[in-house]
């Protein structure tokens, strides 16, 4: 196994000491940046494109070319499993992702092929080999999936919402019709990831994207437990190579003294929460990564500089800590702001 | 000033002890009812109806005839204001609530009225009125408004959001613009207040709907400031009638130590943190409100009275606890629920 040149960002998810601190930003390919635009041409369908192995491997690469990056992540998204268990997925204009046969009875899950959904992601596993190659060690890779909450609540809802109401009245109605739904998730998950890390990936991200609209209780058993048993049995070690694992509870800040008993190295932050906060409470049980409110990158580059030094100035360098966004980077954020937050990063 | 019968709510509000612990809901007078909806066809426009004291005041009465609540609150909404400064609102079948003209300029904020917007919100006082003679002291009665913060995310983003982009983004970019903005809603509320207490309420509530999505550094200049404004102008005692102010930050269970420095009597907890913890940390300085997720009601009756036992043992009893939802209750709550909820209560 041949070493990484930049080991920064894994020594960081370890709480090993670094020259800086490490820094990469979630969506970082993404349509803030005009070359993933006219990348995006060649597929104009989403999952079409998520599904060609070379054009995930293009805009996996663009940022680095801009940025001074620590990290890379494969190019993929987290409906890839729904999409493989033959949910019909469709990306429309100006709502999102949307599931025309949302999971509401057994007989909906039911109808999923659950068999199959490993195999049937081999165009991940494929664009992250493109990604390795071309990587040539330089950059970590970062691998990831969404949680099994996360993911049920578009399942369960057929598209994005505001209120969760569909999956939250599931949770005190059916409780254990939601249990099988983020078992089926779980299994799954279990092997894609094993799947992407067999495929050369260096690290693993957990987005529990909206394990936030839970409760303490709820997020416990319908969240966290799930993460739980996903990140134990994880193939942690491959080759001597230690693979760290992320978890980010957006909207989970109140939590963090439960999510540290998850198994995984580093927590993600939103920008909710104080990072000298988090600190404190998570101590030395886990790295933290995040915190920068993704709509500051709007603000003037002086504005920009302050809050980019606050949030490091919480670690000062000491292990453990991963500079990034509290949320992916927004399209319309001008690449200025992102300029500034480098700049900022590099002083 | 004749005393309240039921003086029970009043006094938990000022953490004074209690016979037993007081209760209402978020949004009693709402679509879950049949009653409602039954009202409702007099006036399908929502804003129409609105604007009728004595449909305003049927509605009102409507859950106190079912449930043992200890406190009313006027119906009404917090888009009250904005309609008052002149835009043009329109509630639109499966969108809510649109802005054809949102603020996002200094002149789209200069060409809104902001003269007498309190004046044009007579019809409040006038339900207010109708209300309290209904009453006839049997009850104390809330009056409210929205926060400036949560106001203005309606008036710039023009309608409800998933991510609050806009308005986020605005925040950054030209923080003078929003302050702005805030501020003539807040010069607003503080009348608006006033003419409610003027007008009979016994209790007021400012509902910070989106608090929620800031930092806690934004949190405090760009939604705090300004309820604290508000709240150290109102008139907190008319004719030895002390009115106790109840502020509910929805998400902002991280900040509650900056919440109690807002001069708020009570604060409102939504369902993402444990009362426990809130209890704990915010001690004395307040009294707390809330905390039941409403999509629990939509749970077996087994498990509702479970849940409201759990809550009711935080305070067990000891002064300066409310009982309530974290959030309006859903229109789609069977009644069984809500009767469920009542009937643990009054074990």
């Amino acid at each position: 196994m041949p070493e990484l040149k930049n080991n920064r960002f894994i020594n960081a998810c370890f709480r090993e000491s670094v020259d800086r601190t490490p820094v990469w930003m979630m969506r970082q390919a993404g349509r803030y940046l005009p070359e993933y635009l006219e990348s995006r041409k060649k597929a104009p369908n989403f999952m079409d494109f998520c599904k060609q192995p070379e054009l995930c491997c293009e805009v996996t690469m663009q940022p680095l070319d801009r940025f001074p990056l620590d990290a890379s992540i494969i190019f993929s998204d987290i409906l890839t499993i729904p999409d493989a268990m033959g949910m019909d997925l469709n990306f429309i204009q100006g709502v999102g992702p949307v599931f025309n046969d949302p999971i509401r009875s057994s007989a909906d899950l039911n109808k999923l092929d659950l068999n199959n959904t490993t195999e049937k992601c081999q165009y991940v596993y494929d664009a992250i080999n493109l990604v390795k190659k071309e990587l040539d060690n330089k950059l970590p890779l970062i691998g990831f999936a969404g949680s099994p909450w996360t993911l049920a609540t578009y399942m369960v809802e057929g598209q994005g919402t505001k209120t969760f109401d569909v999956i939250r009245q599931m949770l005190y109605r059916d409780p254990d019709l939601l249990s099988q739904i983020l078992q089926a998730i779980t299994d799954s998950l279990v092997d894609y990831l094993n799947a992407q890390i067999a495929a050369g990936v260096d690290a693993i991200m957990i987005f529990d994207s909206w394990g936030g609209v839970l409760s303490p209780f709820t997020y416990e058993s319908f969240s966290l437990k799930y993460m739980r048993e996903i990140i134990s049995k994880l193939n942690r070690e491959v080759d001597g190579k230690k693979i760290p694992v992320i978890m980010f509870t957006k909207g989970g800040g109140l939590w963090l003294e439960n999510q540290v008993t998850s198994g995984a190295d580093v927590l993600g932050l939103d920008w909710t929460i104080d990072i000298v906060e988090a600190k404190r409470r998570v101590g030395n049980k886990a790295a933290l990564q995040g915190n920068l409110d993704p709509a500051f990158l709007f603000a003037k580059p002086t504005a920009i500089k302050q809050e980019v030094k606050r949030i490091l100035s919480a670690y000062n360098g000491a292990p453990g800590h991963i500079f990034n966004l509290g949320h992916g980077i927004h399209k319309d954020t001008p690449i200025e702001g992102v300029e500034a937050m480098f700049a900022a990063l590099g002083e």
